[in-house]
């Protein structure tokens, strides 16, 4: 009898259905990627200095187990950072993480239950779906206009759904600043209303904030954690869009008592203390408000590029013009799947992402989600690169609609 | 109506209480320290010249997002590396992840469902109780003897569950070289017998391999992993006990498909590649065999202290002597209630920790489990620390036994 063997089959079997990751595989060497958030090679920063400071005079910190909370240092320079965006925050609210996909899941392992609900905006971060499905949540996405997340419709969302005896969410997710991938920036008023909601309903949020300082252009708005007078917001940030995300450091900002519950979970024997000490001698030296500038400056040079490239190469398409972080979400006739888009451009060797993989189900209400858009991303390849990519991509969509 | 906050609360307390974590305080700096596994800090490789190649040579790798999977060339210096112990493995079989505890938590996560049973060992290294209670799991105690795990006492609970109806268990966890916490080495007929029970009763086993080449003496047993001809054994290493721990870097091997389900729960985008590459490059750079040896000669020389300095300042406690690891277990006269003496010796500046932390629940068959072991840690101390150590705790026991 092996009982336990068909046990374990029938849980895989399950488990792997949840999973149905959409991940994308890496593009081949001689395609041109507008498909990935990486970083520009060339604007990584050189912390070779930083390591060897790290690795000789801070040797029994760097190459030891490290505190389960972050280094102290990293924690308080976190707090500082954030305390720019007027947060009332210490270096007790920070919990310092692998990135911050592990801040997300840590906080899915505390508040998420099999079957329970969360709020996503439609377009949403493609990662963090295989994320919630791994906790076997249910989604409920919302639209997404000019001003970001539309809070009245997830208000009536919350209505019908009591009304119909169905269960509240537990949490809502969104990229209030240069949203991946729309690009779009939610404005002051809805991240308050989003609160207030989100306060009458007791139900969480994630405010996943990479690309806050990745900022081109426009006024910054105020962060979603300002509007809240308790518990309600939890911060991700990181390290990975600004400086390089081969560091592999993140950061969860929320009140102290969750930080106490979500070190718990974080099994890991804390963060890497070695590359939390290499950044923190980068932003000790004071490096990082020049380096944000010249990330900005690279940025929006190679936005710039990508926008001008559209306007010529493929003038049918419509987008928002972003004024901050990575992505431009394209919007192609209707006529044009973007799937088999994809699919066409990797034969002209240009990576790209079918908008499909963006969105969680069915789309806001089940009314069915669009087939005709694509995100771009602008930040890996070089401005040369962005507007060769960008004339293979006519080329496809040309094949496509003759 | 605040039903989501309700909710949350209810499942968060629940979660508090799976906790109950046993992870101990940071000894205070004036305390030497005989609790922690922490390595030897001058005992850690200069790792100075691989950080300046990773960074320089290597920096739109290092930089960058890695794979998920880990370097293709740190999992092929893996699969060799596993291979020196007669394993038949590819670069295929290995997931590189961020330190042995992290493959512990994304094995949990395939495999556990709330209120499935667990097999530990009775002790068994505490670390890995939050993490099976994270998951809801139930444990099933199993006496160690000079030989290891008690396979025909495990043998007999199954049989034993399975007339009463009660679910087998998905996993045996067990550290099979020089045990965490009681230095005890499994006999090769025991690690046999292990895997042929566990494959006929459909169970998963895990075997923890932090300390394997931490050898001072004796034969190699060969590897539970050996003796599996299927999808039965999870092996888990670690550069943490042998490089440093604060790389974070550790690796689990398993069959091909269980790398593929494993992966797609590791939702952190890939372990850190810089890290990664500074090992591999004191890996390639064949410094690791003299490294080794140089951890085992060091480590050593720490056990002969703690051993030499036991005999003579506290001839009652009963030990056996480890041929390799960190840790020493000490059984005390049964009249010394080993919590309290803790606490007593930390008043006299020596960190310990009880062995009581180091038990599941309430013993093998509910037998109860034994209040008068301590786990000695002699990796972290300097010899005339551990001597100093040992002293202090001597004058602890006798305070207390007077």
């Amino acid at each position: 009898m092996h009982i336990g063997t068909t046990i374990d089959r029938v849980a895989l079997a399950r488990r792997a259905a949840r999973l149905m990751t959409t991940r994308p595989a890496p593009d081949p060497a001689d395609v041109i990627s507008l498909g990935s958030g990486h970083g520009f090679p060339e604007v990584f920063p050189d912390l070779t200095e930083m390591a060897q400071k790290a690795l000789i005079d801070c040797r029994a910190e760097t190459l030891q187990y490290g505190p389960a909370l972050g280094l102290p240092e990293m924690r308080e320079w976190i707090a500082g950072y954030m305390k720019e965006n007027s947060l009332d925050v210490s270096a007790e609210n920070v919990l310092v993480v692998n990135g911050a996909k592990q801040g997300l899941d840590l906080i899915c392992r505390l508040l998420l239950d099999d079957g329970d609900a969360v709020v996503v905006s439609s377009p949403t971060y493609f990662t963090c779906l295989p994320i919630f499905r791994s906790f076997g949540a249910e989604f409920i996405e919302v639209s997404q206009d000019a001003e970001g997340l539309v809070v009245s419709e997830l208000h009536e969302t919350l209505e019908r759904r009591k009304r119909a005896d169905q269960s509240i969410p537990k949490l809502i997710y969104d990229v209030p600043d240069y949203h991946n991938p729309s690009g779009v920036t939610m404005s002051s008023k809805r991240r308050e209303a989003l609160v207030e909601l989100a306060d009458a309903n007791g139900i969480y949020v994630v405010e996943d904030s990479p690309y806050r300082r990745v900022r081109f252009e426009g006024d910054e708005q105020p962060m979603v954690k300002i509007f809240d007078r308790g518990d309600t917001v939890f911060v991700l940030g990181t390290f990975s869009k600004l400086v390089a995300p081969g560091l592999r450091i993140g950061w969860v900002v929320t009140s102290k008592p969750m930080v106490a519950r979500l070190v718990q979970l974080k099994s890991d024997a804390g963060s890497c203390p070695l590359t939390q000490r290499i950044i923190l001698e980068f932003c000790k030296a004071g490096r990082l408000a020049a380096h944000t500038k010249r990330v900005q400056a690279t940025y929006r040079e190679h936005r710039d590029t990508m926008v001008a490239a559209l306007r010529h190469q493929l003038p049918e398409a419509s987008f928002a013009i972003p004024r901050g972080g990575y992505y431009l979400w394209l919007t192609l006739p209707s006529s044009i799947d973007a799937d088999k888009l994809a699919e066409r451009a990797l034969q002209e060797k240009v990576g790209i992402i079918s908008g499909s993989k963006f969105f969680a189900g069915a789309g806001p209400n089940g009314a069915g989600s669009p087939k005709h858009n694509i995100r771009l991303c602008y930040s890996h390849a070089n401005p040369a690169e962005i507007e060769e990519g960008v004339q293979r991509l006519a080329r496809a969509v040309r094949a496509m609609n003759p």
